[in-house]
């Protein structure tokens, strides 16, 4: 009985014996057939009817029910019938190979006939959706507030579906941003708990990391990016595509701006039961003169910018009839800014000229590029540890990337950079570069509503660069467990003295004494540093030998602290607490440790309040305070990357650390779909190269 | 011997072990070492040393060589050992998908690996290119022609290589635009007959046939470019971002323009002895006021701001603080003209609006949406056989796409697009619909450069709105065999009286005779038939029943035709000769047809010039007319396709048509890259849809 090969297998064996010398076919067929598939049809014989001799085993026997039939074809199809044997190693190593591979090709056929099959169910035909209910006040939101503008208390698709029916009474939790802290927070909140709405400018989610590798196509903008609302569907939230401009903190008000399709700006109030805060910020100017011929690095629309800036530059100098020094101007590349992001960026323009021009533009360009990085501190990526960064700038010098240290910007003109260097001896001399293209990335600043909202506040904001939080988050100066503050807008404020001094008054006023005249002993001390560790967890590491604190403070050796010993103590330990990068790693622990504490709240919250604990401090109550984990930054510094871990450790590597430093920002990613794009532009990129085509 | 399983069959097969009830695995692994694997062994062991008794084959043997060891394990490794035979279907079933299974995953897992190894070795390192020599014309153009510009007869890589020194000396074939027809051309031209250049604003080609689909993001925009330079590197050729202003055909110069960085603009001649105008067609704004509220489709650029446009009114749609006047006027979608980009872009855009719109936007929205395509003609797809376009229009009216037929739009304004239908009755009412998007894809019309040349050749450019060519696609008027136009800014003039009374006149003449007597008999007739036939290959159909048309003309049945009777015979046969349609199709053949020509006359030519053949007409020695052959025509019309063969023959279809649709435009698209692309596009629609993100 000849097999009839339907699968993968068998069709891999047929390769095999077609592969095979003409010579060996005949022994070979004969093998495939007699030895070893015999005694297996017997076995399915035996299967069915055990008593049954072989022959009645084969397919022309009539008793058999269809089923039988079925399940023995099938079986067969996927027979584990031995490969033929050969007497040459080679023949036989062939056969091997064939059929792994003719089973390997089958497997890549099924799987794209299955996708096929999927695509198919994808098309949806013309729904025609029937009415459906909107509230009045969504169409037409009656006006109110401090500045009588429509008030948004329902929206559009509230009524969509019985889960968005069942939200509307849940607490309004409102979230002014779409960035790394928004986004965590919406990852990890639970769906049912709060009625969600996201205000942001950018209906998209940025993977900021990645955005140097955007600017000259090793990865494309789309792969950077994900809807919100995609985020937003798995808890059911809205989102509104405008701008946050005031918030009216006793009415509970946010004000929010949209410039509709005429061109007039459009204001409307969205109420909150919590408000988060998380609009990033803003490139910081230095208060330098003609930033506007400089590009900067933050939204995906710079990213598109730059691309096509540096392939018109590229074009431009391609042009016969440019001039020498025309020429060698716009292929002078400066990067202002030593820090990751200009740094990465280099690195990835470096790549771009590099890899890819050469191939395609005139050798005499290649020759005649140049790229700076401008870095006023002595060392590029200072925040990293110093023998990574030296490493790095060995790196780059290498590569023919000239990075001039102790330099600060003076001005940008149309077509060169002015810049003081501060020499070994300590004078300062002023340069220039003619350039044909600016990279401007030399950190951050406030965004324009934070500035409106922490003057609103004022007091109780006293730092001119982010919002101020306490330890759980809250901006400070606003109602306990109203507005929170997180990511690059927000910085967390660690007054452990001027908040245990108060917390002490209380207890003094309490005891009938006057705090000034107030006496610690080493018990009372202890219990003073408890409440400090739970309150401030980054001031732990700062309060492990508290004998050695309190013998250290204690100047007048009374075995007591008295008021202002302990002042000078906490004092000291405030001066030890550095304030937290302004990185996505911090956003990302923030969104998470907001989303965390919302879902706790959102059950104990009643509760507490019906016995109004800890006068009114719920989040106290029921969380932690946040703490920061440092996991480490890395950063590509060309065909190579360096990772610091913290705490002095960290390494770098050539290619394998590339692979490994993209590895972990592809799980980081957002979600399944920026992940595969990222993954076919990498394949894109190896296969093909970057396209340097600009529009 | 227990095998050592290494590859994806063994592992599979250790996949299946695991995955039987553990009450089977003892046997089953029994099987597995016992019966087939130890004649193997043997085998293997006679391969090497054939008295040796088996135990001596074990690995431990000693007198093995590495090279025997090697063999032998790497036959092992991939050893057709028969899969275990359980009593049970199911079981075996199990082991045998298990096994298929494995294999395909290791054999993905392989071409991954591979991948990896091959992505490693295209990241280059730092290099430096030594000095390069550029010629001084290159670097500094010396000035001449009418305007006394710059000239550029050398280019600043035209020394990079041996090759590109090589065709230093070649003639110089000058390309003007970067089209169908100028990359149909460069993909046919042999490598190294000619110097070519090719002078482009923009530094890619576009597959304009699918840019519908890019609009909504059904494509990337990068996905159906590919850059100009790539396709340029087979023929060694160069590029110039700049475009065509002028042409000198005295001197042979065309003089083109660039924008420098500072915004100037610089303009300069490129020396040509071989001259092709490709430069396409621009919009046609059919005299109609305020086209600047419409979006046109013709470049990647326009496609962008399309899906911008599209996200953003539906994002201002989304606000509750619009009226909903306004919110059923910015989600009316208006596309005026019904011909294949219009057509495809309605039903693009309906499967945005439908498939993705919904499930991330308000359901009020996809009630309030409206898609008018407001059609000049009777119906649209008027090119189209009329069932295939009859059966678009139910399709649409299906989907609530409503078309509107013998309409024009008078004027367009912010917020209403205006127009007159014409009713049954033959009256015309005027009639405005609200929109927030117009698209305006009402046909093309000439571009600036070729109407400039048109003006310059004067009398022998007739037709307004293209350059007129012979049935050789040399640019009437021009030198013959220096200029040639092909794609939409060219039309072939089928002037067949003229040519051939023409013709006569020179034969009367050398008869001594005078034309106006000449008298033909059936065979001169014959003759000159053949020659029209030879020269005008679209009128052979027309020019089957020879003796009917003599007997039709020969109007006083002398038996001979007379000069004017068989100009009318000519002029009939010219009336029936339509021009040829501006489509991606026609200016394709027109390129191959010059790329096979130029081949053709780089070796033929110089002989032929020599002996002074037919005139100096170089171009009718060597090498046929074209002819243009209809491949029918395919258009897309949301989860459907129509297909026109021509003659009558066509087929519509549902998502199999699609799909067939589809591999057209992938079979046809420019190369690998662009597929991959392609393939990788609609991978994600299916995967993840679009995303309705707006940068």
């Amino acid at each position: 009985m000849p097999p009839r090969p339907g699968t993968a297998v068998a069709l891999a064996l047929r390769v095999a014996r077609q592969s095979a010398p003409s010579s060996s076919i005949k022994s070979t067929s004969s093998t495939f057939v007699r030895q070893p598939s015999f005694p297996q049809c017997r076995q399915f014989g035996n299967l069915f009817k055990p008593p049954t001799p072989a022959r009645n085993a084969s397919p022309s026997t009539t008793q058999r029910t269809h089923w039988q039939y079925f399940s023995q074809t099938a079986t067969l199809a996927l027979s584990g019938r031995p490969l033929p044997q050969r007497r040459s190693v080679f023949l036989n190593f062939a056969y091997r190979t064939a059929a792994v591979f003719g089973t390997g090709v089958g497997f890549v056929g099924i799987l794209l006939a299955a996708f096929f099959v999927y695509d198919s169910t994808t098309y949806k035909e013309s729904i025609t959706i029937g009415d459906c209910h909107v509230s009045e006040t969504a169409l037409s939101p009656p006006r109110g507030g401090p500045k009588n503008l429509p008030i948004v208390r329902a929206l559009l698709d509230d009524d969509d579906s019985e889960q968005t029916r069942m939200r509307k009474d849940k607490p309004r939790l409102v979230i002014l941003g779409g960035g790394w802290g928004s986004v965590a927070l919406l990852k990890q909140l639970n769906p049912d708990d709060y009625h969600v709405t996201v205000v942001s400018p950018a209906n998209y989610f940025l993977f900021t990391p990645m955005l140097p590798s955007a600017t000259v196509g090793t990865l494309e903008l789309r792969s950077l990016v994900e809807p919100i609302r995609r985020i937003l569907s798995r808890v059911g939230g809205h989102f509104l595509r405008a701008s946050a401009e005031d918030v009216d903190f006793s009415q509970k008000l946010v004000e929010v701006s949209q410039t509709d399709a005429s061109g007039q700006e459009a204001r409307f109030y969205i109420p909150y039961d919590k408000l988060v805060v998380a609009v990033g910020s803003v490139t910081n100017p230095h208060g330098v003169k003609g930033l506007e011929h400089c590009h900067f690095l933050k939204d995906i629309n710079d990213a598109r910018k730059i691309r096509n800036q540096v392939i018109w530059n590229l074009e431009l100098a391609n042009l016969p009839t440019t001039s020498d020094s025309e020429r060698r101007r716009l292929l002078s590349f400066v990067v202002s800014g030593g820090g990751p992001t200009g740094v990465e960026f280099a690195a990835e323009l470096f790549d771009l000229l590099n890899e890819d021009l050469t191939r395609r533009f005139p050798r005499l360009l290649r020759n005649e590029i140049s790229v700076h990085i401008i870095q006023s501190r002595g060392h590029i990526l200072n925040t990293y540890d110093e023998t990574l960064s030296k490493y790095a700038e060995e790196r780059f010098a290498r590569d023919q990337v000239v990075i001039l240290t102790n330099s600060r910007v003076q001005e940008v003109t149309e077509d060169k950079i002015i810049f003081s260097q501060k020499a070994e001896d300590g004078s300062t001399v002023t340069k220039e570069i003619p350039m044909g293209f600016c990279l401007w990335s030399t950190g951050v600043s406030q965004a324009p509503v934070c500035k409106r909202i922490a003057d609103k506040l004022g007091s109780t904001q006293n730092n001119r660069h982010a919002l101020e939080t306490d330890t759980h988050l809250r901006l400070n100066g606003t109602p306990l467990g109203d507005v929170y503050a997180i990511g690059d807008c927000s910085t967390v404020q660690n007054n452990v003295a001027d908040h245990i001094v108060s917390f002490l008054r209380g207890l003094a006023f309490k005891h009938g004494k006057d705090p000034e005249t107030l006496e610690l002993h080493f018990y009372d001390w202890r219990d003073v540093a408890v409440d400090v560790k739970k309150r401030f967890p980054q001031a732990v590491s700062h309060l492990k030998r508290l004998d050695r604190l309190f013998h250290d403070f204690d100047k007048d050796q009374s075995g007591t602290l008295s008021f202002g010993e302990l002042r000078e103590l906490l004092k000291q330990i405030d001066s030890k607490l550095t304030s937290l990068p302004a990185t996505a790693q911090r956003a990302n622990q923030q969104g998470i440790y907001l989303a965390n504490k919302f879902n706790k709240l959102a059950h104990c919250a009643p509760g507490l309040k019906a016995n109004d604990i800890r006068d009114g401090d719920l989040d106290e109550a029921c969380y932690k305070a946040f703490e920061y984990h440092n996991l480490g930054s890395l950063a590509y510094i060309g065909n190579s990357a360096i990772f610091d871990l913290g705490n002095g450790w960290g390494f770098t590597g050539g290619l394998w650390a590339v692979y490994a430093w993209r590895s972990v920002y592809f799980a980081q990613s957002v979600g399944v779909r920026t992940r595969v794009l990222m993954a076919m532009d990498w394949l894109k990129r190896g296969l093909f190269g970057r396209d340097l085509m600009s529009f």
